[in-house]
């Protein structure tokens, strides 16, 4: 079953696209939650990015694939798969130009802060949620899987545990071309904000967004990594995108990451934006460090397993959260 | 919940490729049939082409795509969706070459009477079904919607109705360019029969076993529609495949198909193969023949909304069989 | 060195598509021509759908690959390949909706008149040709090559050879497909005449103007041999379109054949329509009906080595050709 | 007219892949050598990678594809289009794993130095070259490009221009992508050499052996800058590549630059390894050093118009070499 709220926002007021501050909340309660009066453990589930909360409970119809409501993923978790009861809660990061990115930004809001404090005030007021950081966990595929490290590496206070899955990650390597193939999507055109229905320009506008924002910069506000029309790459911008890569602030996150109690990552090995090398190598400076976590692949493309891996996800909070 | 057994049958027994005449069934016994003593209405899943029923119920994890169990996309149907609770029974048709094609072939096995004798027999002697016609439907998707044509159109005192989603059909426009990318795919040699990870090969004398089987022509016991290597159409041997062909077949089954209680025809507007033409050209002449029946398109390419189709089929089939 | 003319013909005058009558005609005379003062054979070729003359002489410049100007084509045949030297005529045979297909037809112009008196007349009287059939070839590339065997085998006094090359041919497994491909991409609006941008409209339109004209049925003139929306195909006007085809009409022009000095048949073995199987059954009914030719292949796919083939095609028509 | 001859480099000899020093020259003499005994401008013709100086001359004849014989390039520039005429050499720089880049490595060879010093002192003895580096140029496409840069901007004294087309450029963004690649296509195994049929592994190899070859690292004599599994980038490897790069070295090398006589860049826009956006960084930066060059683009993808900027390139620099 799933609950569906509103949710008003101080920290996504005043964002510079216009975004509303009112948004959706869907909370899945478990079989067997309205029978008993326990309470539970929670999993938060950020959304990829192009998506929208409503979009996971009811995926469009007009495909030329079919994508199953979430509920009929997670249903078979906790029924068919056994695993223990959990609350899942699906906040809304949308963005006009795509996604929030789960982090704090003056242009498209304050989405870290919107997470950690209104949401989990509202689902624990509102459920019954194990009220406490060991019994809370977050988890999200792509968009939602780089939202999920930026959370829990900077709020161990509050999520205890994260499974990200298919980050974005190692965009030195897997995100610099993406500036260029706007460029030319508008060439000879000079860079003028996004254009509907060309997704080069949404999708670096909407990472300038969240990475780069420059509130002094109307009417995009935002600072692009490269110059027009030379190409150049303007390294101290593209470094303002780095800072927020998970193989580089790793690094600086050490003593966060050291207070959770879990950390999956999984990536399908023929992810289409080479994000499980992403993967890889943060697995690698985590054992650098001597961080214990998971690191999973599966054959999967980018987003071609991602109902699966929420399962799998689920399964593997529920044995990571403390259920009592 | 899902049954497994293993059904002899005499129909299969002594097929030229020597494959198995004992297979898998499995029947899906849905929410509530244990609480209860009553008998439900029956629908008959026969799958596509290259698959098997154990494929259904348990897919392979090693895609780059993640396919759902079968119970995870029955469940929500007779949870979520509200239909009235039904048994679905899942028979094997695989055939060493692909799929039997749910038809009598002496090289292939009698399918046909497979499914309409043993399995049906198996199924009422085993489940509370109601074991009627009037309350026992059959569906498939692809090859098994051709089977559903097929048996239902054949055997309407057996099934009531049929729900024929994305079915060959139209053949003399969908497949014939089948033979000639098979002799390109073997070129310059000659036909020799099937050839492991060739998949035209692989097809093409699929088909020849069911369509035009000739048990006096071994090695391969098939009589295929092309002559090599001048590429003529051979008439008469396309003759004996069209004879199989819904749009070619409805005129000559006019009178099986009013005794039905039921016909849906679902095809992807976007089918890759044009099957939605089959459909279309079908649905035109069960309109000319005055017979009522349903036609639904969905937006979907072939295969990527198949499990939402049986979901929708399911709910059809609801509507039509006896529910007591 | 290329000459350029224009030509006025009665034939394509009056033609219902309100197309030029005048065309460009251009004449290639080949190294030694100006310093000499004898007579040379002459071929003709015929350019195929989509394209003009001119096109071929002075290729677009702004495509991803280039196209060399034919001249430059053509110059090494008679240079550094040491081919005998003939004249090369290029005639016009663009149409509003793609090609006339290089024959007759109420709608179009008449295309096969055009060529096989003006255009020969024309090129007689302005160049040192030898003015007899058995100097006179014809040669072109897929509508091309169909219009060289069209004209050919039907003007065997005024042709003496065709070189074939990946012509349209065995329409009934080749082309059906394309009328449904149209029907798809104007779905759910009726047919209403060619579409610009739209290639599927413009190609059938373009063959229902040269196959199946229809002055009769006003804005576009054509009898469509496909019925909306049931998608039934309709024989009787089919079976105009197989008329046209090669493989069908070769049997009705036996006599004309047996007195060409010389066929070919040349298809990529990687055609991308399959046409090289046309040239297939076209080569097995010219055997048998004892029709002397060359059926060559190479490994191209349907384009990409016309050129390559125009310089054998030349080659092999100063054999045939009577060069004295 | 193209004249065939060996060439015996000491330059070339030793090298660690025991790849021959013997090696094709191939010397095409325009239209009106024969008949003068004047000298004549030469343009050296750096040949692609994967490629070698016979296949320019002589073109595999198997792909679905054509490529013409290079001599009917060059002859139109000096026929049709009026170009004074030149000599064009063309050097072979064929390497076993792909291409010597044109540069100097103890792995693949000493090739500037081959090209630099045999080639040019062979040419010059042997045909009526006007031997002055103010009448020599170099030119090339893909490696050829990258190889003339690497060559002219460090000889200046040797060449005094060229003309730099589709170059390899920006490695950064345009090559880091394929060292990951190259580990997917061997996943889960560990480097270890190039593997025939394994495009992937060839030209990571191919690359090292010239970028950053270690005669001390038997039996591949390579240092790779990614480390496997972890995937971490290896920047002091990577730098080593990076010095390579026009766009790098371009800093380097002002002075020399300075001395040409003229720089040609030229790519087309829709470059499939975005090289285009190479071209247009490395304009850049010369003209933020003051340095004249021209800057053009075409409209094609990597390769499809190579053969007309060939023909360009002679076109530009029949320009600025001096003709006698």
């Amino acid at each position: 079953m799933i609950i569906h709220a509103r949710v008003e926002s101080s920290h996504l007021a005043g964002n510079l696209l216009g975004d509303p501050s009112e948004r959706d909340l869907f909370v899945y309660l478990p079989p067997g939650y309205e029978e008993s009066d326990r309470r539970f453990p929670t999993a938060y589930l950020l959304h990829p990015g192009g998506s929208t909360a409503e979009q996971l409970v009811h995926p469009a119809t007009d495909g030329e694939r079919w994508l199953p409501p979430i509920e009929d993923v997670f249903d078979p978790v906790f029924g068919r798969m056994g695993v223990p009861p959990m609350i899942v809660v699906i906040p809304d990061g949308n963005s006009r130009w795509g996604c929030g990115q789960w982090l704090d930004s003056p242009v498209t809001g304050n989405f870290e802060q919107y997470v950690v404090n209104d949401v989990v005030a509202f689902v624990d007021a509102n459920h019954r949620t194990i009220p406490d950081a060991r019994s809370r966990g977050v988890f999200g595929f792509s968009s939602g899987g780089f939202g999920s490290w930026n959370i829990a590496s900077r709020n161990p206070d509050v999520f205890c545990a994260m499974a990200v899955l298919s980050a974005d990650s190692f965009l030195d390597m897997t995100h610099k071309f993406l500036l260029y193939k706007y460029l030319d999507s508008i060439w000879p055109e000079a860079p003028n904000g996004p254009v509907d229905g060309n997704e080069w320009s949404e999708i670096v506008y909407d990472y300038a967004a969240c990475y780069s924002p420059n509130p002094e910069r109307p009417p995009f506000y935002v600072d692009l990594p490269v110059a027009y029309p030379s190409g150049e790459l303007l390294q101290e911008v593209w470094d303002r995108w780095l800072a927020f890569d998970p193989v580089v602030n790793v690094h600086d996150r050490l003593d966060n990451l050291r207070k959770l109690s879990g950390i999956l990552l999984d990536a399908g090995s023929n992810d289409d934006y080479n994000l499980h090398w992403g993967h890889r190598l943060l697995s690698h400076h985590l054992d650098e460090a001597g961080i214990a976590h998971e690191h999973r692949e599966n054959p999967g493309n980018h987003g071609g397993r991602a109902n699966e891996r929420y399962q799998m996800a689920l399964q593997w909070l529920s044995q990571v959260l403390d259920g009592d």
